[in-house]
């Protein structure tokens, strides 16, 4: 399932925070909304966040299309730190960002703005377009290194659902299952946000891959009992030197991973690795509300005046991950160096 | 908070479903009911399940005062039957029982009927009052084990509400918080039946001890960043060889300390400790219904129709285990040799 659609220059978002139960489709035409929506996580998941972002800038762009250049800019560059702001952590918002910005100070001495206006609006789609072939050699990458009868544990939703189409994580899973392997998947429901049960459930019900829904703290019992042959993830934002920034949890799943001896994948694209940062203890990480924590939709699950702690992403260093799995091909035992030297060859 | 009364010869539980957003008490007469009670986790925690089995024999016994001896006797081995099937993994339900039944075996020539219902409703009584005197007894062996300024992660409720009272971990927490230390803990929350952010929050945010809720899947990124000093928990079945079965997240957690060289934890009264089983892994672990996991109170949080699984324990090994705190003594770095030399000398 798609999470957004671009028709007759509007964004349509399906709103996340309401599935399964319900699949309500919010239509865009002002950036401001489009942020409100990332921040609020009526859409989620790093390259989901990049592409909205992205027809976000390209709804600002029509909305100034009668503005001088000048005029034009100021509202754009102000749109894209409007937009900039909503989220800390998934790079792809940033690198979408960057993309759109690139296309005014490339073409605004040429070009006339409607002109401009135009080339983001193809921009925004191609953004878009392009994360599909991405996921979906992503999935092909990934798809090689799960066994036939794999038992495959996954955190959050790294789908279709947080991306444009396919998914990253559950590409590779979608990858393996199309291939013909029998496979079936463990979902971490992920707490606070609920991911795992609320999206990845559903969407791999959806494609009719077998699924079994846990709690985030069985993963570690699910492990010792023989039951997980490899897990896979998605990515926030991964360092120079491969350390990975994911949904909160996803470092605890790794040491216990490692513990017992199973693989541990990653499954991002190139815009999701930030060769700014080299380690990533550097990475921002996002503290949400501690509403999220203590009531569950609107039912308290704790004492009102509770205090609660909401790192929303944590950071597994990659002297725990097997492999980065990349559209362009598979980093295995990621470091500074073996990052250095897959961006050299690609 | 105390989460059972005995008055008037009537058994009174809190209903720990609704807490912590109502205070609910629910009196018995009837051991059925009581069986009930402990089945659907009105009344949860180890030896408090063993307590309540205790009062619903006195009940039972209560019953079946003006039957003769035989069919007292039948009427109320069927009684102790029936409490024995409601949950399979906290032994002192068993150990309870078993105390209850060794009244009546010890006093049935000697004793009128209604005599030895009064001997089995005093022995329910002084099982009810000796682990409030065994909990504390925890709290001043294992209080000495928290240093000051420490930073506790507890998971689940080893509270008061999961004892008659004070509580096993929470003992140990709130033992270290009347000497005067500056103590803080880490709940996790505890999916999925949440009784860390349910009980053990409101418990110690009622005794002013300073409590932080996370999510389950917090706790590794919490040791990660320094943030936690040791781990307690409790414990439902310690196997003869110091392996714990307790609440499902456990393990996990044992897992993370391990890789944090963080002191890991066990409390738990000499009852909990089933010398009958070699190896934790011989100790049965119930699974519970699947709408735990898919649904939070009321509201679906996954498809109707999502697969789940619902292990409501684990089992940690003892090599992951630092101390296993008793209201004797200490057992530290456990095994079956240091096991049998702590009850050889106690």
């Amino acid at each position: 399932m798609r999470p957004m659609k671009w028709e007759n220059r509007r964004l349509k978002l399906v709103n996340q925070l309401l599935l399964p139960e319900q699949e309500q489709w919010i239509e865009y035409s002002d950036y401001n909304d489009v942020a409100t929506a990332i921040k609020t996580m009526v859409v989620r998941g790093a390259p989901a966040i990049g592409a909205t972002a992205a027809f976000g800038l390209a709804l600002a762009a029509l909305k100034y299309r009668n503005s001088a250049i000048d005029e034009f800019q100021s509202n754009f560059d102000n749109a894209a730190d409007i937009l900039a702001k909503t989220r800390p952590t998934a790079v792809n918002l940033f690198w979408a960002i960057e993309r759109m910005k690139r296309v005014v100070n490339e073409n605004r001495e040429q070009c006339t703005v409607p002109e401009l206006v135009e080339k983001l609006v193809r921009e925004a789609e191609n953004i878009a377009e392009e994360d599909i072939i991405i996921n979906k050699s992503i999935g092909k990458h990934g798809g090689n290194l799960i066994p036939d009868n794999a038992q495959i544990y996954t955190h959050c939703n790294a789908g279709a659902l947080a991306t444009v189409d396919y998914g990253t994580a559950l590409g590779v899973i979608r990858n393996a299952h199309e291939q013909g392997k029998n496979i079936h998947v463990y979902a971490g429901e992920t707490r606070p946000f609920l991911q795992g049960s609320r999206l990845t459930t559903f969407e791999l019900m959806k494609d009719n891959i077998p699924v079994t829904l846990v709690t985030d703290n069985m993963a570690g019992f699910l492990m010792k009992q023989g039951k997980v042959d490899c897990v896979i993830v998605g990515a926030d934002r991964v360092a120079g030197n491969g350390d990975v920034a994911n949904k909160i949890g996803t470092y605890s799943l790794s040491v216990l991973a490692k513990e017992h001896n199973i693989p541990f994948y990653v499954a991002a694209p190139i815009s999701t690795i930030d060769l700014n940062i080299d380690h990533g203890d550097d990475i921002e990480i996002e503290e949400r509300g501690v509403d999220e924590v203590i009531k569950i939709f609107d039912a308290y699950i704790a004492p009102k005046d509770a205090v609660a702690y909401h790192p929303a992403f944590d950071v597994t260093p990659n002297s725990n991950i097997t492999a980065i799995i990349t559209e362009k091909g598979i980093i295995k035992n990621p470091s500074l160096e073996a990052m250095k030297s897959f961006f050299n060859k690609i």
